[in-house]
């Protein structure tokens, strides 16, 4: 199929490629000229503009819009939609907060223009191992664009089936690595709440190890330390534990390289899923403390010390007398 | 009454310089003679030794031991226990585990001494305002004592009184600043759950003053953002407001000096109480999430890095390519 | 001074009486026609609508709205402002989101009219104790309005004065218990902060009262076992202790009718407030783990068995075939 | 190798029949005679009781305890060992806690007997796919069972490779599916936190398809609600994504037999495993609010209401007259 790439970054770029070893036709844009003549160079054809890519794709246009969430996809989003025409599809594959989802797609459909969007996990080996898709819009849309799809998942592989209680997965692209998860919005809904469930995770094991290391402390009695290699731990976890994961096998990456990981600061960024989780959550009443903890610690690890800590300091200085406690 | 303070630091010297404002005969002891001679100068009855002290303090001692929890208590009950005669009082007002008492009370039954635990709190502005003070020990032993506590105690003041639907409350004692709180060991238990209740309502306070304070932060839009003035807040909220409380009053005395806190670095210590009232609530199974975040946070307090952190940021440079940002 | 109070429920009608007895004079307006004889009773001017109450007030109206947050709010304010004249004063009373104070003060602005915005503390004691308000205007039309708020007020009082390293707080309206936080939205802001913490003070108290309820459980070691009696132990932190609050007093109140709290469920509600405070903290990035846990367990006492249990027992049998145990 | 295994239980009983299969002699005895009978009738020698397995060990006996932690455990370990002859290995392979271990150990070691603790992953489905094993004591007793340890683990398989920037892990039986961690007691620390961990990844999933469930809620706009397909969600985070993982393989087999789970009540059990995780953090000062977080959730799970909410309950009533909400 023809298919316009906006946005040749680090996912657009490689989800480009990806698209064309497997047989699809590409026009690409990129405000940057120089990512676009690399496309270009491995097979693409390339555009100068919005209006030049739409003359390219023709009618029934498929536009793949692979942009940082925000401004810039709205903008995007809008003079695609602008030019547009009756049977166009405009997809988001970034990461765009679900409810932006719901508004466009509903200002879409007044053109007969489908909004679809999609929410990619599987990072920068996505182009190797293939991308986890979560996709919302309308079906007969999804029908049309499957084989993009199934070109960028990672298929069925040798991971092993799971067993049913019927013939097979209720939506049958599961098991090749997409679904359709439903209306417009969804799709990025769910991969917000996937996003959460990775911080969680990741701080589950963040803290895990954070034990084991500190187990050496000289602040314990001596009979109760030991020096524990966490790179032979990780390694070790992969094989038949109950906590095996590919989390755990990035870690064991990272630990073989230095088991200190002394090249990393420790300051940890969060983008806005994880946020956008935590308002989902209250918007619906569900208690959720780990992923709530697990955001608060990436604030926290950026935070010399807290205002918060300063007025703990006072209290105690102000009932006891305490002063404070060298570091 | 007459009773030996063995232990003249902040607390014990004040407590002892009540007693004998209250009409009480103090005997006193301390490592320190210097603190020995202080308290003299104030009226007191100087001890060289723990032997000195038995011969001074007569039949039917009451030793008053306020040591720091831990070897040194342990030790110096155990030595006048050694020493110790049938009728004697071994009276434990640190701050020591609960289960330490259990274990001692039961030991000192044996050679009909008593032990009672004595949890206190008021820090340093019990001599003036009085302690409170959660007592555990044999009922009968504790109707000899009432008259010290008394005297250490708040006592009845100008506090509204609590509207019971019986005469009074179920402790004659409770009004008055002091409690029964059951057999040997409790006393110390009841102290620790306020200490651990302590660091909850103080990191409520200290979340709050740190969101009242980051709202003039600049990666908020323009116009969300309040330059507020915490000590004025601290001020107003002592007056009619639904979280009016002491530890608030502290706070506002605090920012009444300075509304940045410049003085405080916030590495805050912990005491074993928090620790040991999260021990407590897993051992009946009770979920504590506030005191356990509250006594998390004061060990994050003291941490530039955790080691977690560095494993976030591997992982995520593992899957994403990312770098961390700067601080 | 003269005032149009819209809403008369428990907050708006004891307001209203307490200003009357302050000796200023009321215009009273609610869809409840019983609720305005009452208080027209009591004293007040009845209005039939908005535009009765409009030509009652006259030149330079105050109108004082107190309604639940959300839509009826919205369209009340709305209203006064459609029919309102230059140096009309709107003040929102209720419980308002900041950022809707922020966005009407500005549409109000265009037409000359003043929106202030008081978040007040103090709930049903507040017409005999006096209200607590966070206030956020303009300075000169606060200055216009302060005998309004100085009756409200609770004033100084008994309370202690917090020694201050210059003449007086910043604000001189903080020890009268009513401050000037701001422009408009800054007194919803404070407000809403404050029953952050809030949340997190109640739920401190709760799981100590808790840890000490179940500290009699079967399941623990028989000589470690105490059975607290929590009505005392509520009434002695009252008396000198480092956690005596307001909240205390209200808790010792209600043990001391059943120290069981036999005719609470346990089903606790929660405002919108507590939400907001955890939005503002992720949108200023400020780790606030006690608030979230503390509205998280409100949520969960709601709750019989969360669907997330139910995907941990799933687990648990898929990896150990464990059943589940009964409660 | 020839070794007595006691406790034929699930865990017990498969591990003996892997190592049989692996071409190790089995000595087995359980209080349980059907027990020893099955394992007999599978290959291995009955034992009727310790000594009769002493009898068949012979010299330098290796002694694998496969029992329930706590009191029973304890007692074999000192029958063995009182009988026990210099040069005899005695094998906990249960969840002791460390600190028993190290105290074991050390009191073996006084006669020549040689202690070592083997944490074990992989329930139920170890005895096909092999366990995972961490493994603390001497070194070169453990090169003395490392053909033990070597069968009863799942070695490389298929599992891509670390890659090292050194020729191979620090301890070549990591990549095979066991360590050496360290001295005795630390092979059932690492374990300990291994499940710790365990709780945390559990409770993230939790949250997160508690978030994806509850977005149906009619609690919420018509137009934000989302009826989404766990089932189908579960499976296509296996493929690609980053949040694959072993228990996202359970999760996905449960959906896949009732995407409702409706056969769960949701009382989720805990062991100490996780308790001791959180003890050992707070004696190392490490906060883990996520490993905290999962195990409180689980006590709550088993709660109907607990005694803080209606201390909540009761102060809201206190302050603001509120009533509780039906659920």
């Amino acid at each position: 199929m023809k298919l316009g790439m906006i946005g040749l970054g680090r996912m657009g770029g490689n989800m480009a490629r990806r698209l064309m070893a497997g047989g699809h036709e590409i026009v690409a844009y990129d405000r940057d000229q120089a990512a676009v003549d690399k496309l270009v160079a491995d097979g693409a054809t390339g555009a100068s503009s919005l209006d030049d890519m739409r003359s390219r794709l023709g009618e029934q246009a498929i536009w793949w819009v692979m942009l940082p969430a925000g401004e810039i996809t709205e903008q995007t989003v809008q003079a695609i939609a602008d030019g547009g025409r009756a049977g166009d599809v405009v997809i988001d594959g970034g990461n765009s907060f679900y409810k932006d989802d719901i508004r466009r797609a509903k200002a879409l459909r007044e053109k007969d223009i489908d909004y679809v969007d999609v929410g990619t996990s599987g990072g920068v080996w996505g182009r190797e191992r293939g991308y986890c898709m979560m996709i919302g819009g309308r079906e007969e849309v999804l029908t049309r664009l499957d084989p993009i799809f199934e070109t960028l998942a990672p298929g069925r592989g040798d991971i092993p089936r799971t067993p049913y209680d019927r013939p097979e997965a209720d939506d049958w692209r599961a098991e090749k690595g997409f679904i359709h998860a439903g209306p417009a919005g969804s799709g990025h809904f769910v991969k917000m709440v996937h996003n959460g469930i990775e911080y969680g995770l990741m701080q589950a094991y963040a803290e895990g190890f954070d034990i084991l290391k500190s187990k050496s402390s000289e602040h314990l009695p001596e009979d109760e330390r030991f020096d524990l290699n966490l790179t032979d731990i990780a390694e070790v976890w992969r094989r038949g534990s109950v906590i095996s994961s590919w989390l755990l096998d990035l870690t064991a990456i990272a630990l073989a390289k230095d088991g200190m990981l002394e090249q990393f600061t420790g300051n940890v960024a969060d983008s806005g899923e994880g946020q956008w989780t935590i308002d989902a959550a209250m918007e619906e009443k569900v208690p959720a403390n780990v992923l709530t903890a697990s955001l608060f610690a990436r604030y926290r690890s950026r935070i010399e010390h807290t205002f918060g800590d300063k007025v703990l300091s006072a209290m105690r200085f102000g009932f006891g007398g305490h002063t404070e406690i060298p570091q």
